[in-house]
């Protein structure tokens, strides 16, 4: 490829709205370009690296034995409405009527219509195990699109599906698209882990999250420093116990905090640490007030809530609901409320508390939980920094992380719901026992510029670079430079190595700066200087050294370079 | 891929609703499913098809240096309303509003967002010729989705967009797409013949069609049977002239013609030819009413009126435009018509005819137009069979075909309306010239079905057969013969073979038949029989003759003809 007509332009500067390194540099190097807030464009350097992604991707699914095939984006309301997801994904999905009124969702993801399907391709228990899966375009009604490609409001991802006979099958699938998703990773040069997650929109009880461990991800992952416990902070508990004992304590007892309505402001006027209050929240849900009680140095848990009380967002009470259940904004505690759920976190201790005391400018000294009041016992805390490990007891290390792929087995959850059984063994229907697996090719790609940059930009790992060679012709007005350079792409390509080849009418720093900030890895230079000795210069980005090598031997010794890379994915004719 | 895993069941009986032999053939032999009316899901074995369509595509595209990249599916209004497609495309695409309130298509096409992306990273004459080019799935919100995939309401398009510097580089870049056009159908298999069309939605002047002949299409050709011309009825024209002339015909006189209100009554009742009659249509439009008129034996052209009155659909007058105008529903004719744009199709001759008096039960005899009244000389007539060909006389044959792909010359229609300059030699700055270029993925496959078939199944042309070879062990439950089917499946893989392996527990009826059906070229038999004297039975698709060879020189023999089929697609690992 002639770099002097490649459709896309190099940036010496980031768009000042560009969040992270890897953003400014997919804006930088002519990666990806934006068409609207969360809407993005691969130019042809970053398609090639998507291709290259989805490859490697490809590879290992079809290692496993999964088969490639091709879903809408546009899906039919009728069947998300089998499942109630039509109602549940409202708030961040897209949809569309035609102009009969029929509607359509801008499809999310494709269990529903994986089990539409399966109910006819699938009759017996004989056809499985199977796993399907194709690569498509998702819509995502982000409020905040984010960081480049990291949170978008359309991507591609892979999304496989596996159907089962039974659990013991899915378990076998599933371990099978774990043990995928790590190689795939590993492949394309990203080092993620597997944590414990959340299964939120999904369905079901198993998931797991491969998450990049780098300072500009969103997520936060509690990793024990003894065991091998890893899971998001949406879903990561810790050992609680407590040698604590309420004996002796007195009853309940007011004590007057005239305008004291926070922790912090209890702490200073009672000099008292913070895990000496309770803290009590009361939410509204639809089924009536709930009051969620937590330490007073303990945060509330969002995800974990929304999964505990089954709805998509946490909604806090109003006046109206305080007044309801006797609640007194800022002075509101566990003892005395009225008609409320009470939900206790698993953090709390048998010993006294200081506590509001629904009561203006009050709070209650020696709130012992479990005596002075009771309620329903759950996690809904977040976990942090030198918590200890539930599995293990050891320290737990809190890091930010980039989702790349995740898992789920969800079990019959949408086979139930939509009837789509099969014939099992025994003779009877039963229902496919399934589970899905997604990756985003665009939050991949991002993630591997976030975690293989320097300061002069990007080093992609030799398996997805756009191209193998950059090969920089210097000055190409030369007639003798041009015509070595034009021989040298020639013979590179018919031995199979991709050349970028910079035939730009530009000065050496112009040429070597792109090259750095492109980061393809083998950058070749043909230059006056060097061929006054017959020679060329190869150097590998990130290192140091250039080595000048006889013109004659390079492209001998340039393709066993890169035939001797591991991991390349094989891509047909492009 | 073992043929009892394979997610794809064939039928036996193809659905009621099934239009076209193609249509039957895709969803019996499983190449793809529907989701909902006009949405399809590629099952595994038609993705395999779809597959290689598109690399035959790309391969063609790549060959004429145009650059592969990737646009969104979701679309901003803004973009489409500096274009005043926002509003045009109403009818037939799909919009959907996010939670702010911004509105996006889904998308028609891309010739706005090339334009955007151009502004940006062309800047200079000097990086033009540029084509650059996506596969992304396209809306078409199409009130009667029909025949399978050849009317969708989501399909696959390859879509190019080429950015010239002038018209002369826009003829460059046409032709070199139009070549690559010829070439790509043609290694898929597929006799497609370039017509000229109609610009619709795209705007511009010149356009081609390439149009595969056969009796499913919905699209009309006229072809000259003596000389190149090729025209797409939407477009076609005709030799048109005439020795008839109005000298001595007398001035319009009455003739009675109670309740005669159509041509077929006025032919009877008068006891004259079709041809002698005028035909005057009235049509609303935003500018007033339009009377159109055309001898009575020829039908008007919706898509060349469309295309005059710059209007989405054409639209009858109603009874108040009738009395507006002083027209009588039934009777209305060109003469005394008041404050009307009067349109008078080529194909009227200076001679009388009988018109409508506008006036109830009343015709005039020796109607001359241009005598007795004139408008615009126009063509918004269909043409027919043996009509004259406009280039050369010729008789015109009017036959049916489906359009496969597209090509249009628009110019600066995008670039001047958005603004997107570049700049030119001469230190100015100058729109863009442009051109863009469709192939419909889902329309091709189903085509290449349409033209190939027999009444047992598909008969695949070897570059775009979902597998190369069909293995069929028989019976599969007998260990010798699979272990040998198990072997010769390796080997073929091995030597770059595809190979659909039927290894289901079935008869060889039932398994002769899907192989039929499916139209894989080569069918491969493994059985007890063959083995018994060393051999196996290779019978190629739609051949009768089968052939029995040694086992150990099935794969040799096999691998040499797979090598030695022209125009297969360099796929990468699959």
């Amino acid at each position: 490829m002639r770099q002097s007509h490649l459709f896309g332009r190099t940036l010496r500067e980031a768009p000042a709205e560009a969040q992270t390194p890897g953003h400014r540099l997919l804006l930088r190097a002519a990666i990806a370009r934006p068409l609207a807030a969360g809407l993005y464009t691969w130019l042809p350097l970053g398609f090639r690296v998507a291709e290259k992604v989805e490859q490697i991707i490809r590879e290992e699914q079809n290692r496993i034995g999964a088969q490639e095939m091709e879903m809408p984006v546009l899906t039919p309301a009728e069947t998300w409405k089998q499942t109630g997801r039509w109602e549940a994904l409202e708030p961040i999905t897209f949809r569309t009527t035609d102009h009969n009124g029929r509607e359509f969702m801008v499809s999310y993801t494709h269990e529903e219509f994986v089990h539409q399907h399966a109910k006819q391709e699938i009759q017996s228990y004989r056809q499985m195990p199977q796993i399907v899966y194709h690569f498509q375009s998702k819509g995502r009604d982000e409020a905040r699109p984010r960081a480049g490609l990291l949170r978008v409001r359309e991507f591609v991802m892979k999304d496989a599906y596996s159907l089962d006979a039974d659990a013991a099958g899915l378990e076998k699938s599933y371990a099978a698209e774990h043990g995928a998703y790590a190689r795939t990773f590993e492949r394309m040069g990203l080092d993620a882990i597997s944590v414990e997650s959340d299964t939120g929109a999904m369905g079901g009880d198993v998931a797991h999250e491969f998450q990049v461990l780098t300072e500009v991800g969103e997520d936060r992952i509690a990793i024990c420093t003894n065991c091998d416990y890893r899971a998001n902070l949406e879903k990561a508990t810790r050992k609680v116990g407590s040698s604590a004992s309420a004996d002796g304590i007195p009853a309940p007892s007011p004590v007057a905090t005239p305008g004291t309505t926070s922790i912090e402001a209890l702490e200073k006027a009672l000099g008292l640490p913070a895990s000496a209050f309770l803290k009590t929240l009361l939410l509204r849900t639809k089924e009536g007030v709930v009051a969620v009680v937590l330490p007073g140095d303990r945060e509330a848990n969002e995800p974990k809530l929304r999964k505990l009380l089954d709805v998509p967002s946490v909604q806090f009470a109003k006046d109206s609901d305080f007044a309801a259940v006797g609640g007194v904004p800022g002075f509101v505690g566990p003892v005395g409320l009225r008609s409320v759920r009470v939900l206790m976190d698993v953090s709390l201790e048998p010993r006294g508390y200081v506590a509001g005391a629904n009561k203006k400018d009050t709070h209650l000294r020696d709130v012992v939980p479990g005596r002075d009041f009771s309620g329903e016992r759950v996690d809904v805390h977040d976990v942090r920094e030198d918590d200890a490990c539930p599995r293990c007891g050891g320290r737990l290390e809190i890091k930010r992380g980039v989702e790349v792929g995740n898992i789920f087995a969800y079990g019959t959850y949408y086979s139930t719901k939509m009837d789509a059984t099969f014939l099992a063994e025994d003779g009877t229907r039963k229902p496919f026992v399934g589970g899905s697996y997604g990756i985003g090719i665009g939050r991949a790609v991002q993630t591997i510029i976030e975690t293989h940059h320097d300061d002069r930009g990007i080093l992609w790992p030799p398996s997805v670079a756009p191209y193998h060679v950059h090969l920089i012709a210097l000055p190409s007005t030369d007639e003798e430079v041009r015509a070595r350079a034009d021989e040298l792409v020639g013979a590179l390509e018919r031995d199979g190595v991709e050349v970028l080849y910079d035939d730009r009418d530009d000065t050496a720093g112009v040429k070597f700066a792109d090259a750095d900030l492109i980061g393809i890895p083998l950058r070749l230079t043909v230059s006056r200087r060097t061929l006054k000795e017959g020679k060329v210069e190869l150097k590998p980005r990130g290192k140091p050294d250039a080595e000048l090598m006889p013109l004659g031997e390079a492209v001998a010794h340039v393709a066993a370079i890169v035939r001797g890379w591991p991991d390349l994915p094989e891509m047909g004719a492009r």
